[in-house]
């Protein structure tokens, strides 16, 4: 199946189809100048899908660059190591570098792609869940700075995104959770009949059921995409949809260090049940809606308490962490609330103190 | 005097005015959120200029991040540390950062800009002939890698760009003649009654003429202008004219290590001379423009022999520095020869061993 993100000049598909590696020699083969590839991956994911994927490139000649799994390679030492090797391998402007491997790859590789002799091209191959529904697509690229995540990086759309939802198998259970929360996501903000089929199917989703990965993937796929497509460098408010839980989940993350105490996709789990609450509180949205997302979240095996993530700070030393958000406008952290499940609306006057007033009773 | 920058939703005016810095508060009041402004200089820049452009900003507050003067900045060590900096100041997306200073200045801060959040504004104020007549226009903006100049980078299109040609009253006589070698290019590349006018009035420039400077960079600006329109991001081919001279330039500015042995303007004029005599060499310009050409450049004050820039080097060594030009497509270096003064065009089918042995025979 192919979900079209368009964006003029800059559309592409995303194929999703498992299986798919198998056909990424004809697939990448316009990508790939006199038979060649460089393949950003990580020693994970290239020792659990590099000979699915280099197997189903036939002809193609991959020359792999093979990272550190983590974190730490979003950093300055790893772009700059990352580009310094790609300029070694003689990659030009035209060329496409592929990214394989998860949020991490396709963040890094995305963004050297982005300012490698001012932007060459480059291909998505997400191998985790959370970076097939969400990072993959859009275009945001970057790495983390001393003062915060992703604060450094580009608006960079790759040429071809290509998901085979197979791949998953090999995915471990807590990865597979962290990147389930982002597939709900999308019926929280906009998708009431989606959120529903997650409660329905999200255990199958989780245990394995292929059918029900693909269409979850495709689902979540054409919903950001739709987004993207409206407002693609996040100015009209549209986009900043997708960081429903977000501003709550970052919070989260720099109090656990951005490290596997707590995942990514985790944080944001805990985030948006703390967004449900918090609208509820501020009478916005139904209580019992809020509860609704908390137990569906709960069921899937992702925190949605504090505890659960075994926070113990307080709801001013939390929301201290987000006053430094990228989104920030004069000062003004924006936030992403709820009217009700599929019914999310982006928040510009909401004071952190209330924020932190929220969190100490929520806790 | 005001030359707009055609580019559709990044469009953007250079004002060009003698005593400009006069006007800055109520010029870049918009750009001011809160009253302050973030200005990224150097220590020779600012030394001699701040005090009148901060007189001019009024009530306007400057925060001045003020860097060591030279190349070295331009490096991924100086990237992330004013990238730091503009974080640790809580620059925001929707804020400009003013690049205040010569092309090291205004590549490094643009670039910084570009990447900040994903992409904040800036604003160019160019305080040097090289950086008012072309680095500050276009949207060209990077850093050094190991492997070479500018290789990594950015398209950023700033939202303004103010040019007080006084400033250049305190710009050391070799700079100035090395960034005059980029207004006599204009002429070279497309407009032979512009090389003319240089002819009868370079040495006046040179010598001081305020009315000669500002008449000289406002016929630059336009020329830069009207081919950015065209052609963002060099893919037509048209903005790859601007290179006249850069390739052969760039060989002899990694020869001597690109060092103050031989500034970039200075690589460019002897690199233009070389273009043109190459150009005669194969039959393509007649013989007597090529040293028209190199005559006026001399006049100048600017190398037009190898030997001027005390470079021994044979032509295969130089015609490998090449190699590794950001615009190669499918291995090939594209070269920008004339058929005549104003009349350059792109050469995608140059052999690098024609030009080794062309520059064998010339020394």
């Amino acid at each position: 199946m192919k979900v079209p993100v368009a964006l003029g000049a800059r559309s592409y598909d995303v194929r999703i189809e498992p299986g798919l590696f198998a056909q990424a020699g004809a697939l990448l083969a316009p990508y790939a100048r006199g038979g060649r590839l460089v393949v950003v991956t990580d020693e994970n994911v290239w020792a659990a899908q590099g000979a699915a994927f280099t197997a189903g490139l036939g002809d193609i000649a991959a020359v792999p660059i093979v990272l550190a799994p983590g974190e730490a390679s979003k950093s300055w030492v790893g772009l700059s190591a990352l580009v310094d090797r790609l300029l070694a391998l003689e990659v030009e402007r035209t060329d496409h570098v592929v990214a394989f491997g998860g949020g991490v790859i396709g963040d890094l590789a995305g963004f050297a792609a982005a300012i490698l002799k001012r932007g060459c091209g480059f291909v998505q191959v997400p191998t985790s869940l959370l970076a097939q529904v969400d990072s993959s697509v859009g275009g945001k690229t970057g790495i983390n700075a001393g003062a915060g995540k992703n604060l450094v990086g580009a608006f960079h759309q790759p040429a071809l995104v290509l998901i085979d939802p197979a791949c998953l198998a090999t995915l471990p259970a807590r990865e597979l959770r962290a990147g389930y929360a982002e597939v709900v996501k999308y019926g929280l903000i906009g998708d009431p009949g989606f959120f529903a089929w997650c409660e329905a199917n999200g255990a199958a989703l989780l245990a394995g059921d292929l059918a029900a990965r693909t269409h979850a993937i495709a689902r979540s796929v054409a919903a950001k995409a739709a987004i993207v497509a409206d407002d693609e460098t996040e100015t009209s408010g549209r986009r900043a949809l997708l960081n429903l839980g977000h501003t709550f989940g970052h919070a989260l993350e720099a109090e656990t260090g951005f490290s596997s105490r707590l995942l990514h996709g985790e944080a944001v789990a805990l985030g948006m049940v703390l967004a449900f609450r918090f609208s509820a509180a501020r009478g916005l949205c139904p209580p019992d809606e809020a509860e609704r997302v908390a137990a569906h979240l709960a069921s899937a095996g992702l925190p949605t308490r504090l505890a659960d993530a075994g926070i113990a700070a307080d709801g001013a030393r939390l929301a201290a962490h987000m006053r430094h958000d990228k989104k920030a406008a004069a000062g003004r952290v924006p936030f992403i609330l709820a009217r009700g499940i599929g019914a999310a609306f982006v928040d510009r006057d909401v004071d952190l103190a209330d924020v932190a007033a929220f969190l100490d009773e929520a806790r």
